[in-house]
């Protein structure tokens, strides 16, 4: 019972998730280096080679922003913490933590299909567990208060189930072609109103 | 509905930012180096050596520290968070967590005009971020209460678009010299108590 | 006296060990590196070499989030702080910052005695310091409120010296297996309901 | 006015503050490295050649622990920051920051007195820097309250005058032997009690 309704010790662990969240992004950059002593054209023409680095850089930092937009809107209602979310919730920092691998394995080998399928693999583990999170927490109100928005959380959980379904497109994709698969995240950043304009749609068409 | 007005959003977003930050200026020593097995009075040459690295890291140092007091200020009265400001600060936040990579290049390459034009755009481009950030959260009082000061906050956009003219300045002297551009950076320490000084000595003039 | 009772100081203290715990956990990936310029199927023979990396990685970051869980059961009831628990805070932070060295260790070297050591070494001392903390701030109620429930306190301290209890036995273990001590560890997870479960049968059969 | 009296920026200063120590100590970590592929008494003897390392590194994280505490004490009475003490926190931030390099200065060339000379002079710095961080925010009642005890105030200036007194003579010790200089610094751990005792036996006296 010590464990439940853990209110400071959720705030804690907010901080904590800020914190990995900070650092992933921050750290990004240290794998864009330039070796010291090139002259004339080198330098430019190396900074212009570091163009997929540039890009997946980019990429890593849209998609680790998605993350953080999702997790801090399935934290908002939940009011405390126990040990299984806790948990859950560092599982789901690992998974954000490992990012920077793939992104580096993305702007080293962009054209191989072996990281397009690390990524994908990684941010979709990263979904699940925070459409897990949003599920536990939410029945039986275990940790959200009991006059919470039911249709609201639904909607929430299809647009968190919208983000492991674009990155097993992706997947396919990357059978065909692995560049084009790494632009199909980009779905990513209108899975959410697409999905609320479905499911808005959905529920008048059902009334 | 859901996402506007969002100030617990806000606060953990503010941490976040603060997070990177921290993060940007602490990283910045990492790229100091002296290698081991130095002999004699190869140790002091080398460090002799590191001068131009040392002077690009105090010259990030304070441009970062420039960057949080100007968001510092800009999100004062900003109440809470809604979708679109939360991907602008991202934006700006990835301008400023990318800073470390032209440092890296003005450290090794100061007397190249790209390094100066690099760090210059990534600057400027952070800048009017910050600005837009301002501009969207203060028209039609979207984020701030009504009873905010619109001449305050007239002056603060005037103060932030002084930044990017200060960037715009260095790049066109970095044709000349890129050394004597990067020192014309210093003029950003001053830039806010002179748009200051200038705006009142404007608002007299037309009172 | 003014260093007593310092409630705000307390507060500064948590914020700067999750700082700490966070980084600590993030920046184990930077260990986790493929070299440029792999073709055919060198990529992939590279990425499965990097298998005991990956373990570690996990391992590691495992016994992070069972130690940042650790420290925010004992800092539940702590109120305040004064000199001594600052500086068993900052040790017990050193144990922890320190981690990510016996983990490269053990990612290149798993296979190695000294590795598992080390990395047991470092642990138990983590955990002997936290035990520490939590006994100097409830002894005579020094930083905890006066209606604290002893009893829990107790079976926390006992939760608590199972920990380097288990690796002892690892380092034991290590003289006949370096990988079975290693996965040894994994006890941990279930350490915490196992010394309740004693507990309270002892305290049953005592009464 | 609007930049005087600033009490949620000076929340965000300490955060931030808070962070970049977090940082400094946590990154400490990564210039103890073991290459791989070492077999046999190869692995042992690589570790015990870091011995010096290891020195260093719990050399540093006492040194940022005593002046995280030191920052602590200084702000506990601050209520708000202006422009001036922004500025005067982030060049001591910029010299705590700045730790790692010395730090890793002193591992590889702890015989030297050019590595004791740099790490002395950074701490100096910072350590001025935080006594005219506390002498500005005193002086006048500027941004402390107005009850705040006077005598209590003196103690902490003659007890962070101490610590540059320190690092002085442990430069003049360097002349001499730069590794008897390295702990010469360990006084800083009793300088506060010491500084203390001497306050009140001054008084004593003159009263």
């Amino acid at each position: 019972m010590a464990e439940r309704g853990n209110t400071k010790g959720l705030d804690r662990l907010l901080t904590l998730a800020d914190g990995v969240f900070a650092i992933a992004i921050t750290i990004l950059v240290l794998d864009l280096r330039v070796p010291p002593g090139l002259i004339g054209r080198e330098l430019p023409a190396h900074i212009a080679d570091l163009i997929p680095e540039f890009i997946s850089y980019g990429i890593s930092f849209a998609v680790i922003a998605i993350y953080w937009q999702a997790q801090r809107e399935v934290f908002e209602d939940i009011e405390s913490s126990d040990t299984a979310l806790t948990w859950m919730t560092f599982l789901f920092l690992m998974a954000i933590a490992f990012l920077p691998f793939p992104t580096l394995l993305l702007g080293e080998y962009r054209d191989r299909q072996i990281s397009v399928i690390f990524y994908a693999a990684d941010a979709a583990v990263a979904s699940l567990l925070l459409v897990s999170i949003s599920w536990y927490a939410r029945s039986g109100h275990r940790l959200v208060p009991e006059d919470i928005d039911e249709e609201q959380a639904r909607l929430r959980t299809a647009q968190g189930l919208a983000v492991p379904v674009v990155f097993l497109v992706s997947v396919v994709i990357s059978f065909w072609s692995p560049e084009i698969a790494l632009y199909s995240w980009l779905l990513l950043v209108v899975s959410d109103p697409l999905v609320r304009w479905a499911w808005r749609r959905a529920r008048r068409s059902s009334s």
